[in-house]
């Protein structure tokens, strides 16, 4: 189908990238928490953000940049502080980050933006980061995405990365990106990131559109809480060095350029979905038949956000009727007579009407896609808390192949869209409640 | 403030309306799960039904009904089965039901309204509930209204019910009301259902204008899980039985009458969202500054509504970053520098900047509205399921006079609103995720 190939590499896959990440002391544990994205040539730069109306400063930084200029050639994102709810001050922190690294790489700070996460009201520990920077950029490399990847995340389980390689014009153009956690979903933190590299020519307008489609289908359909964050963002960069000629309008080359980025952002939107906190599993919901894309993606949206969907599904539950419940208050007018739902391979209603099915073996269904969901893990600890024993498992390697497929019709409409999310586990209640005073 | 006083007697408190509640064998516990609400002459009837695309047949009938004739007898309702995804077969059972209690009342159908609550996608025993039908209409008393309280219940822990009375042209006028559930709370359960009685005189349209409001003011300021049920009901009957003059238009006596059928509603919501599955409190988010009420009660209601506030509550947490960015989320433009935020007494943010609090005393601030708001309870098992230990504990009373109250101001407007919720605790998730093949 897709006529392109994955290949290693993230973010420095497309030529012409380097990236690095340190601990910079940002973290408290002491973990990886500063990462810079440096692309070698002016790079054309798009960016969708956080629609909350409580937003980092990085995130008012980066629009403001980005109106006036559509080009950049570094991203810096620190982790630990969300520099979100900071005033003032924090606007004054994410100006002098970015004039600190433009002395260090000897560029335009206006060629600079910014991201950050971490617990929402603290300042970034800016000593640590003025000091860090020098040695970030000391590492920067060729080869650096995962090390970038790694110095981003939070309560992330894994690292999210992902290259894609195709043929415009006979010649190689690549798109690779890197992202972190998923949704609003840990105590104070904030939240979603993704960087997106290419080496593709493209003019500025064109890319930022390709960008907000992009995002539309990926990140914007995924939900793991409900909670937005103050810090989410998606930054592309394309700075060309593929060497061919300028896509500047839609056509053969831009659908698959876009097509691309779109299957880009898709991986590491459902990377995010199915690391969501607590998750035992990857949920896919496939609705058709509604009047357009949006509607359709509305009702997918609230069913895979349903806490009682989410709940069943941690529970091995096939239950339709939470289902059903969820697409009617979706706010999208449908006549229930057509609403058809399957479950995997078990169709469980039809024109509006329950149907006989086997409910032992799609709990089995269920169960095995958890199971798949997991390529390797291993126990780290078992805790106690709070009257709660729940063993931590810390997932090695995500397959993101087999979901619980979840598909709703609800007319003849020719609107289609797919969500993804995860199940709602006791993981998640304790990892959100933990607190000490 | 309020010029009335709390009586006893439910919905049997004002005067010409009897009540009774029996087991009929509908619920597999052998529980009470049928109740009837009878006025002894022909009462103007007014309805607030579910908004969802998918409904129970009971809420297409009551619609169907009260469409062409604003008057009503009798309210038949059933727990157990929903009778919500059932088709036509749901239908012709709904129109069955109300056959029968007409006949063994000896009014027309046409005067019987239909509520039904429990499990999407069953059909209601109709054998059981023909065969009950003449028992429960011969258990009618005005003292009936706890028996009835009580067979419309399915996960609740306490029943909900108030009566208020005042008066108006010197005649006392009495509201009573009685209401089950919290959301779509539990397992495959369709779920929240209120009726309201008074023995006012008012007219059909000013009645309707009248419950439509209070309802905004109340089950529509209330949220749980964020799942909309497929059966939501509010049905409020006013039988003229004070003897007062009608009320028709409004103004003083009017505005009296309103003031109480919303108290009546706002104690009813609220005892809903305190016995919300799983909850160990009730959450007050009160909003003011914002540019009407509209827009305060949708930041209200997705602070209340967040999970990660839930969370926190229920750990305690004075996580005001959470609060700040459930009350961005919401959809309502305005300034973060004007954002303000307390919990109780604590003053966490102003002019959108974090200010320094006491937190361990703003924890146990948390901690002992929860405390409070139980005024006695008794711990029926200790349950091990799942790896999950959880004491089961048996709320006898609630009190709903000291919740957990955020107050948030978002600039200058004018527009203030209430909402309430609950906590999310390891519970919520225990319960809607018990499954068994």
């Amino acid at each position: 189908m897709a006529d392109w190939k994955e290949i290693p590499g993230g973010v420095t896959a497309p030529r012409g990238y380097q990236a690095a990440g340190i601990a910079a002391g940002l973290k408290p544990s002491g973990s990886p928490d500063l990462a810079v994205i440096f692309s070698e040539v002016e790079a054309i730069a798009a960016g969708v953000f956080t629609t909350s109306q409580v937003r980092a400063a990085c995130i008012d930084y980066c629009r403001q940049r980005l109106q006036g200029k559509h080009s950049a050639r570094a991203i810096l994102c620190n982790a630990g502080q969300a520099n979100a709810g900071t005033g003032e001050q924090g606007w004054l922190d994410a100006k002098l980050s970015a004039q600190v690294l433009g002395e260090t790489l000897g560029i335009s700070p206006n060629l600079i933006l910014l991201a950050s996460t971490g617990v929402i009201g603290q300042r970034i520990r800016m000593n640590a980061l003025t000091a860090g920077i020098p040695k970030l950029v000391a590492e920067l490399s060729p080869t650096g995405s995962d090390a970038a990847a790694q110095a981003i995340i939070t309560t992330d389980l894994v690292t999210k990365s992902i290259a894609l390689e195709t043929k415009i014009h006979d010649k190689i153009v690549r798109v690779g990106g890197i992202a972190k956690g998923s949704g609003m979903i840990h105590p104070d933190m904030a939240t979603m990131l993704a960087f997106v590299t290419t080496d593709a020519a493209v003019s500025p307008q064109l890319w930022q559109q390709m960008l907000s489609r992009a995002a539309d289908r990926s990140f914007n359909a995924i939900t793991v809480d409900g909670d937005t964050s103050t810090n989410d963002c998606l930054i592309a960069l394309a700075n060309g060095q593929s060497r061919t000629p300028a896509i500047t309008q839609m056509g053969a080359e831009a659908e698959k350029l876009e097509a691309m980025l779109t299957a880009v952002c898709q991986h590491l939107a459902k990377a995010i979905a199915r690391d969501g906190e607590g998750a035992t599993c990857l949920i896919e919901v496939r609705v058709s038949g509604a009047p357009d894309e949006l509607s359709a993606r509305k009702i997918a949206k609230t069913i895979v956000g349903s806490s009682l969907v989410k709940s069943a599904t941690f529970g091995r539950d096939p239950n339709w009727g939470r289902i059903a419940a969820a697409a009617g208050r979706a706010g999208v007018p449908f006549e229930q007579e057509n609403l058809r739902i399957e479950l995997g391979d078990f169709l469980l209603m039809e024109n509006g009407n329950p149907l006989d099915f086997d409910r032992k073996a799609a709990s089995l269904y269920l169960e095995k896609a958890a199971a798949d969901s997991v390529v390797s893990e291993n126990l780290l600890a078992t805790e106690i808390s709070n009257d709660l024993v729940v063993d931590r498992i810390k997932i090695k390697t995500q397959n993101l192949d087999n979901p619980v497929t979840i598909a709703v019709s609800v007319g003849n409409g020719s609107g289609s869209s797919v969500a993804w999310g995860c199940d709602l586990s006791y993981d998640y209640v304790k990892i959100n409640a933990e607190y000490t005073t």
